[in-house]
């Protein structure tokens, strides 16, 4: 029995899985200099994760962080933080989720989790405050996502735990395979449940009962409060609020930035996405959803009660799903693609990983690399959703082509020896994020050090074409809302890198960090609101300098693993323009983005020509150890 | 039911144990440029496993392989060799084992057996002739190779079929983990086993009825009567049929060969080596076995019938065995040696990987690194056979410090940071062989293919000392009996790795092709018996020139997995001298090193700085894919 937990101070857990052996040992031995969540999850697989350790490999480390807001009634702060070696670009990996298994995780007295080891028969972790024990999962393993959940909570015999689990993708060693909780809310990128599934974990049920405690209370409520009207004012949080994320979809035609059919094109049919849009997905609208603590509630639950799907019903969709399985596939049927969005949460695949690798498929199939005798039979014409479906079974048992497509599409490609410029991937990773029209937004997302992904240093500056005053006085960079131009947008890359490093190691949503001051909380606020939790007088620069840590760490693991600047270029596709709608002609420009480059690596202290890490760089963020160890890698600039 | 198979023209059998889906091609699409065995299954590693896949993805390839000669009377040839990526050192995989299995699986009618994908559950392949089943083997999992076997045979009701597998090692992923047939002969190197186990594949059974037809019958018979008889008459030959290789142990602690407590020296005290001695050895011997085909009876089965050890019996043990076991931990106890063997046996745990780790182990605990609290209480000192067998366990079971030794010592030191000059590796895996006195023994090891290892380029003609004027008939190399000289050196080693391509191709014997011509086959009669076989013309040159082709490839693959000339280096160790003995004062030299290795870039017709290959080689060696492919990733010289 757990009673009080100090936001700032709970402890680690680890679990052996191999040997069954579990300790636990003191957050703070990790906090000071990496804060939390993702960042304390990456020291650990930087300190423990050495080269040679292969992502399915038992001493492979997955690890669950949470944060000092999470628990609290900070809103938003109820998310988790997952990380691992990468399966597709074997670098790091690094997801996260909302729901509410981060914040029962905290309650059990956790604030990261460690997995490693292998255990011999599938199993499930039951995490019962300090009680701790790897149950059978025999008559689980094969099952999806929900009916894993109902079958714990039974076998349990309640259902207020939490649970994170893995469908059968994820114990098929899908590449695109995610983990999920409250069957909905998806750890998806970068392969984390086949990771999950290597180790023979089938899921993580917690049931927390201690009581979050800050330093000062009073203080804390009222920032907290202050916090929860400024996203209730803002703007953008309101279109979160009414139409959920999938308004994007909509947003996102207007300059021809879609992913349509593979990238080919950057603008949909506006009757197509109209039979996507936020007021076509109205009539499927059974309720709004929300996360731990979030005033937001972005999500939705949906109910289809007519036609060909019938009864498919679930939580979802988001603007990915349209854009991955609506214009990525050139699928204009909303229940299709409602259904898809469900089926890949019940198998336990990533949406964008999912789709990328069908949608690589389609174009090979559009070319006629992959014919319909490679394909067992399915004719892969755009918009073919029955096929879709198909294959994402297929995917998801490794049946057929099933099997070379759950390897993702850049080592499909390699393996048949053909089709590999139509593999959109970043470092290996399916990209989900148009690159053509936002410099700075394409810089950010081709730069993440998980291969890929708008959720590091991609600015929506751009997109919220926010004034030259306003640029100019958060980021010193007047062009911060100029999609045009490279200029300044290194600079600005690296500001939200290290923002958005800060963000996942406190576990607050991506979206309440993004719209920025005045609107929403700067760096300088959330260290207001640190130190009313911790009681530890913590600056905004202070923490910008634990996210640059924090970088820095997820850097020097992806350059021990050989990846380097040449691997920071966007794929061939983007270079080529646009080819219809508002933004026809738009691409991104070879030279300007090598010059961005250079720029980007100096202001990281890094060296410029290979992009390798300088020691003064790294001993200055303290990171003296990863330092020394690069060197003797003959990896130090 | 299969009748007559022809000994060059069988088939390739395909399991993908993701889906279920089996599939045969004919050996010949691969035979012409790459012969058979150790070759073909490397093409088809190089062209299948690109780079990113990793060992224990489903993706990998686990393959076996036959041979022309395999299944015939030709003596020696009853090996197999297995090919796969390698847990150690993330390039090629590859090992070879005796037994009865190569032939059986000949007999069914297949050259080479692919295993891709990764089962659901843990199952056993049984192969029965032309009929292929996956099996359930949920009931056999867990279980030492020996009650595998007895397992699968009384459920199959058939004593006579020919069974490989894995232990609980293989299981539990330990790098160490071995693929074992007949209980005793062992594919031991780069972890096979553990890939095996990643693939949940328990054994594979089989049972062949054909029968192995030859091209021109009589001068086959009448080339391997010759070839028995050159055998039978060769003088190492006859060592190895009266005291099996156990005498090795005796010979190298005359020069100071052996490497005594973790190679810290090469001399072992004379009565610890009489005490494992082959004389000590003669009362344990119960009979002599031989491999498939095989007139030399090198192998012994043993029993000890007192002592603590009493009612230990199996198959043993092998001076690697002795020089592992023995003086590499300082063991003097012969019975204890034993026991260690027969667990090694039936754990799957390859010899020297095993007791590599725990020399490492052992030397951290002299040296006060590891402590005995880090040991769970174990007191590692030198000699300490109880909890060495102890250690062996926990590796096995990756129980409490086993779960990190089941890394390899190379990993375990990086993990810990500590120790890494006691990792005495090659390229990441476990060293057996000593390198100070023999200048050429040590440049084949350390550029062995694999990682380590005598079985490739190692040339013996230094511990025979044959004559300069053998040296330059055979060789070309005048110095080649001589140990003290680097001269010459590289060019030699590029000879034997050629060979031993071609002797791996054919599976016969390292022992039948090291001896030499006169004594033993040149490729010239290995030619000869080649034609007989399939009655297609062959020239020792010609197989010389496949040789060279398959070594080519294996480089490529290191190569694309970013192994390069900086891992040519041999452990700082061999840098230092031998401190007591007959060879006090022996060591390798680093300068004199560094130049061989430019001799030998040069001689390989590959880049001497970056050990790169070159496209003219390569295209010389009708392996155009790899150049282009090689260029494509920038890894082209």
């Amino acid at each position: 029995m757990v009673e009080k937990i100090h936001a700032h101070a709970g402890k680690i857990l680890r679990v052996n899985l191999s040997n069954g052996k579990i300790t636990t040992e003191p957050t703070m031995r990790y906090a000071k200099n990496f804060l939390g969540g993702r960042g304390i999850n990456q020291w650990i697989l930087y300190k423990e994760v050495k080269p040679g350790i292969w992502p399915f490999d038992p001493a492979n480390r997955l690890i669950f962080g949470t944060g000092v807001f999470v628990g609290t009634p900070a809103p938003t702060a109820g998310r988790l933080s997952i990380d691992s070696k990468n399966v597709y670009t074997g670098g790091i990996g690094s997801a996260n989720s909302g729901g509410h298994f981060g914040p029962e995780l905290k309650f059990a007295g956790y604030d990261n989790l460690v997995v490693q080891g292998r255990s011999r028969n599938p199993c499930y972790l039951w995490i019962d405050d300090d009680e701790i024990e790897v149950k059978n999962a025999e008559h689980i393993w094969g099952k999806t996502t929900w009916a894993t959940d109902d079958l714990i909570r039974e076998e349990l015999g309640d259902d207020d735990i939490q649970i994170a689990d893995i469908g059968p993708a994820g114990e098929n060693l899908v590449r695109a395979a995610c983990i999920v909780s409250n069957g909905a809310r998806v750890a998806g990128r970068c392969g984390l449940g086949s990771i999950m599934g290597s180790k023979n974990l089938k899921a993580i049920a917690v049931k927390g009962t201690g009581e979050i405690t800050v330093a000062n209370p009073e203080k804390f409520m009222q920032l907290v409060d202050e916090f929860r009207e400024r996203i209730l004012s803002n703007n953008g949080m309101k279109r979160l609020m009414q139409w959920g994320t999938n308004y994007i979809l909509e947003i996102s035609d207007l300059s021809s930035g879609n992913p349509v059919r593979n990238f080919q094109d950057g603008y949909w049919d506006s009757k197509k996405v109209q039979k996507l849009s936020t007021g076509a997905l109205e009539k499927y609208i059974v309720r709004r959803l929300a996360c731990f603590a979030c005033p937001v509630h972005c999500s939705r639950y949906l109910k289809i009660s007519n036609g060909p799907f019938k009864g498919t019903e679930g939580e979802g969709i988001e603007c990915t799903t349209s854009k991955d399985f609506g214009c990525k596939l050139d699928i204009d049927n909303l229940p299709a693609v409602i259904k898809a969005h469900i089926l890949c949460n019940q198998y336990g695949l990533d949406l964008s990983n999912t789709a990328g690798v069908i949608a690589w498929a389609m174009e090979c199939y559009e070319k006629g690399i992959l014919k319909k005798e490679d394909l067992d039979g399915l004719e892969l014409d755009w918009g073919n959703y029955e096929a879709v479906f198909e294959l994402m079974k297929k995917i998801t048992f490794r049946e057929g082509i099933g099997d070379l497509l759950a390897e993702g599409s850049k080592r499909a490609s390699e393996i048949l020896g053909k089709g590999e410029k139509y593999s959109i991937t970043i470092k290996g990773q399916e990209l989900y994020e148009v690159l053509r029209r936002q410099k700075g937004w394409a810089l950010g997302v081709v730069l993440s050090s998980v291969g890929g992904g708008h959720l590091r240093g991609a600015p929506q500056t751009e997109s919220l074409r926010i004034s030259s005053k306003e640029g100019k006085k958060f980021f010193g960079v007047s062009t911060a809302g100029d999609r045009t131009t490279y200029s300044g947008k290194a600079k600005l890359v690296i500001y939200f890198e290290n923002l958005k490093a800060i963000a996942d190691s406190l576990n607050l949503c991506y979206f309440a960090t993004q719209y920025l001051s005045p609107y929403l909380p700067s760096p300088k606020d959330l260290a207001k609101l640190f130190s009313a939790a911790t009681g530890k007088m913590m600056t905004g620069r202070e923490l910008m300098l634990i996210g640059e840590r924090i970088h820095n760490v997820e850097k020097a693991f992806n350059v021990r693993e050989g990846i380097s600047r040449k691997d920071d270029m966007p794929p061939e596709r983007f270079f080529e323009p646009i080819k219809s709608g508002p933004g026809k002609g738009e691409r991104l420009e070879k030279e300007k983005w090598t010059k961005t480059l250079d720029e980007y690596y100096k202001l990281r202290g890094w060296n410029v020509k290979t992009g390798l890490p300088k020691r003064s760089k790294l001993e200055g963020l303290k990171l003296g150890y990863v330092a020394k160890e690069l060197e003797k890698l003959g990896k130090l600039a």
